[in-house]
């Protein structure tokens, strides 16, 4: 929200006079350099919607319907489809498949719009919970600009959000020290960005099967995805990633999987990109974590030693093969204030952020 | 968030380069002078919290118990306290007695941490929604600052959100034509605040009583409070008050009332201010209404003979006195995006936009 007149940037990115100091050391250079979202035009609320079903596998008939349906969603060239789409699926810890469109706008008019109107998501509001065999999820994250941070390690790429159109990507220096990522929120500069509520694994049982729920998490909940892309790796660095780097990269996942009381995760989910037309997985993934706020994820990426063995070993490569590094990696984190929740429908007790949920709720017919 | 660098005004007000025209007609001077809301330093989410207890009169044992609760959540010099606050009460609809803690918050974090620990907030929370013999409710409103405007009609005054401290009324000239509300919205030069959603009364009986219900509105609900303040007033224009201009206020509301669904409200109240500490009512009264839209509010104000009564009265008697003119009126509009809802504990099921939700949840256990 720079002033036109005065503004020295093309790119339009907001920013506030900082009221609490940044964490980058005084003189700080990156050791390797990264480049972050920024917007050709002014935008306020940024949307990230995850659509999915939950069932057996991708062959079954309700991940084929689901697939049809979000076939016909983009293929109709709808004005309020997402400006940015994947296709992902994964396993959860309950063993069930889940396949999952994500969508990005930076509209939020069009996302209410297409809520209401597109194919996959008019069914999903339509599904009647006891009438059937697989479930179904609907998971909206909707922030102020100022609330989003995104990276990616190599120049001429964009992932998630930032593949929406209006948005570039711009070499940055905000990067490569601990609270860099908090550094990059705009809003950090006036805001803690602490959670109020503690995190909490809900000690009731949940009623999930047959019903509609809603579930909702606390003020401030950080919500990343860290994404890996190695389909064009060169020969050499597409073996180093799957033999070195991935099993580092799934270690620390499974020991954030493991402690997500400890680590203040509420849910996380390894996914795996496939394309959408085959629906054949690609050698791209990303992993969505719930954190209770950016603090837990900070701690975790600062002291576990989990992480540091993933990157020192990312450091490395970028170090050994610089602008030949072929393994692109990127994350996106939104913080979510005061929220609407995110809705589950048949599904089981332990999908997405229910079992840590603030206040779940039942919708009436 | 103008460049602290290049800024040539020392108040901190969002703003956006065009993309939609604005309303303003080439050469607007206004009739009368106004007033709006800027704020001394940079600031992302503003807050109105409503939490009410909906019981038979103010010397209910339930609005004491109430009352005594909002004493002790302000006398005990809480860090996270509105900054920002006021008791209004209003007989609804149902010949329900309504008393209201109204307060605002600039720091999302504050009022997230006073939801889940203030007396009157906590106490809330706990409710048993089977075991009281009365009605509770908790309605906030959180917003980006972009969808937020203010208007005073006298200098020096300051009401509702533009009493928290850190907020500077200034003289502008967004004032006096058709369209000026829309204007005031920073958000508006770059988003036609359309509501997707369709303006619906429900048609499934809603069952309140024992129960704890959270009621949606739909994307970009425009929620009106429009005040008046006439205990200050010179004899003359308190008795014109009172006989003249209260009567054409109170004959559009009366409108509004009997027609919401052709006008687009969702939820209407006239509410009277009474002092903190005795509970008397005060010579100050204030509109809260919920329309599906900023639309339909501009659609009556432009268009409706009630509104045009109100409105003409106004501007003669500002023009007959000037600046000796001691009636003072306002009003604030916030414009919601997808929200977490209003939350109804054990209430009639006309209250607040119960009638008009988009979607009706239960709190599970």
């Amino acid at each position: 929200m720079t002033d036109e007149s005065c503004s020295t940037n093309p790119a339009w990115m907001v920013s506030y006079p900082r009221v609490i100091p940044e964490r980058r050391p005084a003189g700080h250079v990156p050791r390797a350099p990264r480049w972050m979202a920024s917007f050709d035009e002014p935008v306020s609320l940024m949307t990230s919607d995850y659509l999915a079903v939950q069932t057996t596998d991708v062959g079954s008939s309700a991940a084929r319907r689901f697939a049809d349906l979000v076939r016909r969603t983009h293929d109709a060239g709808r004005a309020d489809a997402p400006e940015a789409w994947e296709i992902v699926s994964f396993t959860d810890a309950a063993g069930a498949f889940n396949l999952v469109h994500i969508g990005y706008w930076r509209d939020p008019n069009k996302h209410a719009t297409w809520v209401l109107q597109a194919p996959a998501s008019s069914w999903f509001a339509e599904l009647d919970a006891g009438a059937i065999d697989f479930g179904c999820w609907h998971e909206v994250i909707q922030v102020p600009v100022d609330r989003v941070e995104t990276i990616v390690s190599k120049a001429g790429w964009s992932f998630g959000l930032a593949r929406c159109p209006g948005v570039t990507m711009r070499l940055m220096t905000t990067n490569g020290y601990f609270g860099a990522a908090r550094d990059r929120f705009p809003l950090s500069a006036i805001d803690p960005l602490e959670a109020p509520a503690p995190h909490r694994r809900r000690t009731a049982p949940i009623r999930s099967a047959g019903r509609r729920l809603r579930a909702e998490c606390g003020h401030n909940t950080a919500i990343i995805r860290s994404g890996q892309h190695w389909e064009s790796a060169a020969p050499d660095q597409f073996e180093d990633y799957e033999q070195n780097l991935r099993p580092k990269l799934m270690a620390g996942m499974e020991h954030l999987l493991a402690e997500p009381e400890k680590e203040g995760v509420a849910s996380l989910r390894i996914m795996t990109n496939h394309d959408p037309e085959s629906l054949h997985p690609r050698r791209q993934t990303s992993v969505l974590a719930h954190f209770n706020s950016l603090e837990p994820l900070e701690t975790w990426a600062e002291s576990h030693a989990t992480h540091a063995a993933i990157y020192e070993h990312a450091i490395r490569k970028q170090r050994e093969y610089g602008e030949e590094r072929s393994v692109v990696t990127w994350h996106e984190v939104f913080i979510v204030p005061r929220n609407s929740g995110f809705e589950y429908v048949n599904c089981h007790d332990r999908t997405g952020i229910m079992p840590f949920a603030t206040t779940l709720l039942a919708i009436e017919p």
